[in-house]
């Protein structure tokens, strides 16, 4: 008998001997992390409350409760029996039975209604029909990302069991080595920024983290192919953690399965998928500008079926000697700070990922308060001595003076937007706005992946921030539902119907004007010298956007869509507004270490231009003591 | 084709368009680093004197001129020829011809007169017979180690020839990556004094420098497992260089061979021959202590067939990217400050391995003059602020003394020794204190592996001290040779002989009284109050040396040799004269550092406990205003 077989068949007689003897454990499994037990009596565990609660406890460990097949009710007659118990105003658009683990996935408008006080109405469901009820908010806005991953779950399940099987057993395996040590190997993002990737390592762990590419320099990737990433095989990664959906950090997680990777992926439910559309969009650009993608499609589903979500603040255990928790960034949707507590008290590492230390209209600020953390591993984007932001509100009244000027004269204003993040803080700021009378009521068009990426941020309300997140759960109060925002999904004619009409605001992609339907825009709009063109993010050197920030006027565009060149001068006006950034500044990221609770005794600042990492690292050891490091890349620092 | 099979194509074509057109090139080949050029014409080669070299030069090779097997003498009648060629003088022992290559190995008693003035007799035997000479020299002290080495090599000849290609024709391969960067991980001995091992890392190629045990810690062994090390498999290391035969360097080097290495080995000559004593020993002693050993015997003799020996300042390829080049480190016989030379003049790193600063009466002292360093691996083993010996002639005289003492009461010197190195210098401060008069002519009698490890240093007078060497030239002034020493190989009859009769001085292993023939020593003489014991080396934390040293006087016996214990009470005086070292003290590891030429932009403090590393780590940064780093286990370092 396996180890973890014996160590199942123990929990199982522990559990058993808990339980009322009136409850019977006809099966105990690992499933990925979580402890699933199976009973022939589901409605006696469900009518007694705290019960799994204690189990949890007692045991220290994540425990799902399944009815035993045997004992489910029919599809059929649980669903009426459901839908009694959840009230109509719940909004319930689907019910999914899956009879071979006795769950059933309500898909519903208002799902805290589905879940009731304290789960109350979730337990009604199972003392009631059996089945054990999971719940997913149907989108505000239908995102075909998120319709998709479900629909592919779904279709998946089977392997994705087995998986999950498989992840579980792998976690809960003995432990073999009697050493210790805790290292950090730097395969990318050190001394630059893009392809973030690092190895935290332990004599019986190797933990990927992140594994991104590097935005106008395709041929740097992370150093996958060293020894100690994935050169002794990618199957000796234990777990793949991504902090958060850029690719800068993601883009090339699905070449690990192509590689042999079989593991888990451990991120955020709206990381995932943000991660499947920017990585979709990520082989379609590569396609349209000849390059090989380095993956298919294929591997985006293998990354996706191989994913398994956490919530901000759930302990997990990953690997028999680490426990990962993820906490709110405050970067984009999803967006963690990754902590791992390594052995029982041994050590603790927290990964910032990217930051943003401050309250944004989007998301609350950075977590920075972990029960221990001795080394803390830091962005540096915005690290050097002088990188200061404008504060936001100045930012926000010059954008609105842009669009008041431009409004005036009859013009419409062009904002080049990255899908992601800005645009929906600039829909936040537009609808305020609009409905304070700071400017005008007009339409603001969204194109290109904006509209999806909204609706996905809407799908997961809880990852926003507090006060937009109880807006959300009104639907006329939901900023993103408000009748100005019109998505562009008629293409050409409705962009020329725009055009030709009056004053509006239009949002597109790609922010960096690198492609995309902003370049259609500017086809339309460029000559209109009454209109603005509107940066509200970097333009990062070689850029389209970088050269017209710097006085091109002369704008190559592909007229015909048939690849011959045309010029094209452009006549809009040209602002930059400064000061609307997912990442912390220097002060920024200063007060995430000097607020942080606990201080670490150690930082390393990666993720920033070598300046910006050295003068942040050198700040740091002199304002707060800390050793500190400006790594390179490839290098592995030892901790214990 | 192959790139190697092209490359050797080319030089073919490259050579004979160079050479006048009456010689012939019928072969060209990769032996090792060596170019061979066979010939059907090796007279007319030999003739032209400067050739070989001239051809050197051009492509940037070593090259061996060897003649076609077709066109080669009889043995019979070269033996003869070549015989009549030598001076009677050089004391020829032993002609050896091997067919297959047209090489005839002269072992001879006197090897400068068999080469000739600038190797003139060499020449003069080649244009006579053909045959490529090669010559080695006859053990003054007769040797098994050194005999029993060469009649394996000589055995394996067939294997040896396909190592030494299929090395070549790696070393020669083509270079597949365009990135570059210079890495350093540590894989032992660092804030430790034992288990000395790192890997030197490029993108093309990795070479594993050292891979010794830990005295005193049987189970803490180099990190060779981690993914980074052997963990991508034993056969992903290029090279394997061993600075110096001690087994805290050299133990666990035939490790490698039954993980499947299956490459070179590069040291110099003495080291292999030492090497294989000290493993082979290092195997009995685990036997005898019931430890199961980590290989047997049959993987010594793969090391020993995988080694190319390189001597001093030869700069050697060993990578497409990487030359190597030994100096004297001043340590042991054959010890090896080693250099590489990364890239075309990209990077230089050196690592120090044991060194002594100042010249002993063994050696000159290290060597720290290079064309070029950029990082220096130090070791630190005497790096604490107040690791200052005693100097030489005050531990000398103070020897004498008590040697004075001792003998005017009547009363026996047992000195414990290690057999390799302090076993040597203190037969030659006794053999000239006896010269001079400073302590009375009497027996030194040699007892262990010393008789052994002296045959072998008078084997190879290159690598001792200027002036050692010109006396060993001279069997009638080699010190080792002198009639006081007597190798007692008479086992207990021989020792209760001496026991029994009048003063003399006993060396024997093992150095720190744990085990050996030292044992037997202390029965015989432990009682006698007239006679001392006197430590002459580094008494190791737990070892019964070391308690000897603090007071104790009953000391644990194996009277009978079948296991049960005994005590006996020792009366001997106890003296301790310190200050003979193989290592460099704080004070010579600072003036290596400090008349390095050129002086090393990072320096990495390794081999020496957490306090020395630190201490001399600081004092260099101080002094120096170097970027100095006291380097944990299992971290790595990128310079490039």
């Amino acid at each position: 008998m396996s180890s973890v077989d014996q160590q199942l068949d123990d929990l199982r007689t522990e559990i058993t001997s808990e339980l009322p003897s009136d409850i019977s454990v006809s099966d105990v499994k690992y499933e990925g992390p979580e402890l699933v037990v199976y009973t022939r009596d589901p409605k006696k565990f469900a009518q007694k409350g705290d019960l799994i609660r204690q189990l949890a406890s007692k045991l220290r460990k994540r425990i799902t409760v399944r009815p035993d097949p045997d004992v489910l009710s029919k599809p059929r007659d649980a669903r009426e029996e459901i839908m009694a118990v959840i009230p109509d105003d719940a909004g319930v658009t689907d019910l999914d039975f899956h009879a071979d683990t006795g769950e059933v996935v309500i898909e519903a408008e208002k799902p805290g209604m589905v879940i009731g006080r304290h789960g109350s109405t979730l337990r009604d469901i199972t003392q009631k029909v059996g089945w054990t009820p999971e719940v997913v908010r149907t989108p505000p806005i239908e995102s075909s990302t998120v319709s998709n991953v479900r629909n592919f779950l779904k279709q998946e399940r089977d392997e994705r069991r087995d998986i999950l099987e498989k992840v579980g057993r792998q976690i809960h395996r003995e432990e073999m080595s009697d050493d210790e040590y805790v290292r950090i190997t730097t395969l990318g993002c050190c001394r630059e920024v893009g392809r973030a990737s690092f190895i935290l390592s332990t004599p019986e762990t190797r933990i990927l983290i992140d594994c991104g590419d590097k935005p106008g320099a395709e041929g740097e990737v992370p150093y996958l192919q060293v020894p100690e990433a994935l050169g002794a095989g990618a199957q000796n990664i234990d777990a793949v953690i991504l902090t958060h959906a850029h690719l800068d950090h993601s883009a090339l997680i699905p070449l690990l399965f192509k590689y042999g990777y079989d593991g888990p992926i451990y991120t955020t439910e709206p990381t995932r998928d943000l991660m499947g559309l920017l990585q979709l969009d990520y082989l379609d650009v590569a396609a349209k500008e000849g390059r090989a993608p380095p993956y298919d499609s294929e591997m985006v589903r293998e990354a996706i079926k191989h994913t398994i979500p956490l919530e901000y603040g759930d302990v997990t255990d990953i690997a028999p000697d680490v426990k990962l928790t993820l906490h709110n960034a405050g970067h984009i949707l999803g967006s963690a700070v990754t902590h791992f507590h390594i052995g029982d008290g041994l050590y603790n590492v927290a990964f910032s990922g990217d930051i943003h230390y401050d309250d944004t209209r989007l998301f609350n600020g950075a977590v920075n308060d972990f029960p221990r953390v001795e080394t803390l591993v830091l962005e540096s984007t915005y690290g050097g001595r002088n990188d200061y932001q404008t504060d936001q509100e100045d930012s926000e009244r010059k954008l609105k003076e842009v669009i008041n000027q431009t409004y005036d004269r009859d013009g419409k204003i062009l904002i080049p937007a990255f899908a992601v993040g800005r645009s929906q803080e600039m829909m936040l700021v537009l609808e305020e706005a609009m409905r304070t009378g700071d400017i005008p009521e007009m339409p603001v068009h969204l194109d290109g992946m904006i509209w999806e990426a909204t609706a996905i941020h809407s799908t997961y309300p809880e990852y926003l921030r507090d006060d937009l997140r109880d807006r959300i759960f009104h639907d006329d109060e939901n900023p993103f539902l408000a009748e100005q925002f019109n998505h562009i999904d008629g293409g050409e004619e409705e962009r020329r119907e725009v055009a030709d009409g009056g004053p509006c605001i239009v949002l597109s992609t790609s922010g960096m004007v690198e492609g995309g339907p902003i370049m259609s825009w500017l086809r339309h709009l460029g000559g209109e010298a009454d209109s603005t063109l509107t940066f509200v993010g970097y333009q990062a050197q070689g850029t389209l956007g970088r050269r017209i920030q710097n006085g091109w006027d002369e704008i190559p565009v592909d007229d015909r869509g048939n690849g011959r060149g045309n010029t094209l001068t452009l006549d809009m006006e040209v602002e930059t507004v400064d000061g609307f950034s997912g990442h912390a500044d220097r002060q920024g990221l200063e007060n995430f270490v000097k607020t942080m609770n606990p201080r670490p005794e150690k930082v390393l600042c990666v993720h920033g231009d070598e300046s910006s990492t050295q003068d942040l690292s050198s700040a740091l050891y002199h304002d707060y003591n800390m050793r500190t490091f400006a790594p390179k890349n490839l290098e592995t620092f030892r901790f214990v």
